[in-house]
């Protein structure tokens, strides 16, 4: 066996190691309460459960008031500063999302249909900037309804921490 | 070449290796007559396509009889059921779901609207259990209408092998 | 230090090699008015944004008239071409798709519901063929509405670049 061979036989060693290199799978679910993830981390890539908006005046509901949550645009802007803070949390941030999708619902103000100026307004501010030009492959369309009576927005990214 | 320099050379080679390997991708397609695949394997990362229920009394489907599919809480959990097989089948189970999403359509039971809480009353008793804590991170909305007419949860999953 | 543990002490150096590797992500936004990307790559996996149909008469929009987009399944036909030539762009092609999503407008021909015939007849020829048996996890759905008034048919995948 001469030195030459052994570098050989190191690299064909080397092959298999690459192939069966698994990824690592971790479960973001800080929330015991919640029966779902705020995200799952599989290997490099990250997937987000989808956000709704946050309440524009939180203090309401523990005055029993209703909550406003705003309309389609002033939603989106909150569940894409929610994703931020969640991207962040992780070591990411939106220049790292690589596909997004959009869920809208009719907006009330907008006759029922969908307030697709709305959502871009907001949207612009996050992607394709000077300061962040990234922007994700994307859908969006209007559902019959989301999960909360008082939703126009819900927003799920796939985020990949490249190199 | 001292022995120092064939292990430094070794390793040098061994790079190389892991950036060009390339994902296995595997398309299961089990049945000719579907259009679709049940899945595919891209890598550690298996895609299953979108999950119905199946009959809950499907022998009257034989018997010309309407086939029975129950409310959105039986629906859900047939659904589910159904992909924890296709995943055992590929030697994963529920635990490793790390993305799924929910279409739901309205339930003339509940005055056309989606029924969460049926929906949830199925999906807990699969994930965030104490034998199965694991979570996926999740988006769920109505839509439409579902691609069958008695349809009424759709269910489709994301799943990685971990290490 | 004998030739064997030399050989040894590669395959060790080997393993951290391919955990360390990192996708490389590349957003695909040669448009720069547009706030999406076409796609992103992350690694050997494509994200394409959801495609509508092109117009079946484009010249008229530049005459004033409203072009013609037709119906599903014209639309269908329309949005699974562009995906092909973006993928092709891409060194892929429709058996590189591993998982899409059909998002389906209420068809005013078919009485205000999906026309999932139109949807399948396009696609069979895409999917499942003789020259291109592949055929992808896919999940379908009537939503409310789509993007684009006009707009029937939306359809979004994932595709890998597999060896």
């Amino acid at each position: 066996m001469t030195i030459k061979n052994v570098v050989m036989a190191a690299a064909l060693i080397a092959v298999p190691c690459a192939i069966q290199a698994q990824v690592v799978v971790k479960h973001l679910q800080p929330n015991e309460k919640s029966p779902i993830a705020t995200g799952v981390w599989a290997g490099d890539t990250l997937y987000l459960s989808g956000q709704l908006a946050d309440p524009v005046t939180p203090a309401d509901a523990a005055k029993g008031t209703p909550a406003v949550y705003g309309d389609t645009k002033a939603q989106a802007f909150s569940a894409l500063t929610k994703i931020q803070g969640l991207l962040k949390a992780q070591g990411l941030d939106m220049k790292d999302v690589v596909k997004m999708t959009v869920f809208l619902a009719g907006d009330p103000a907008n006759g029922g249909k969908l307030d697709f100026p709305g959502l871009q307004a907001s949207y612009t501010q996050f992607f394709g900037t000077k300061d962040q030009p990234n922007k994700p492959a994307r859908s969006a369309m209007q559902v019959a309804a989301l999960a909360a009576p008082w939703a126009l927005v819900e927003i799920e990214v796939i985020a990949v921490k490249g190199k």
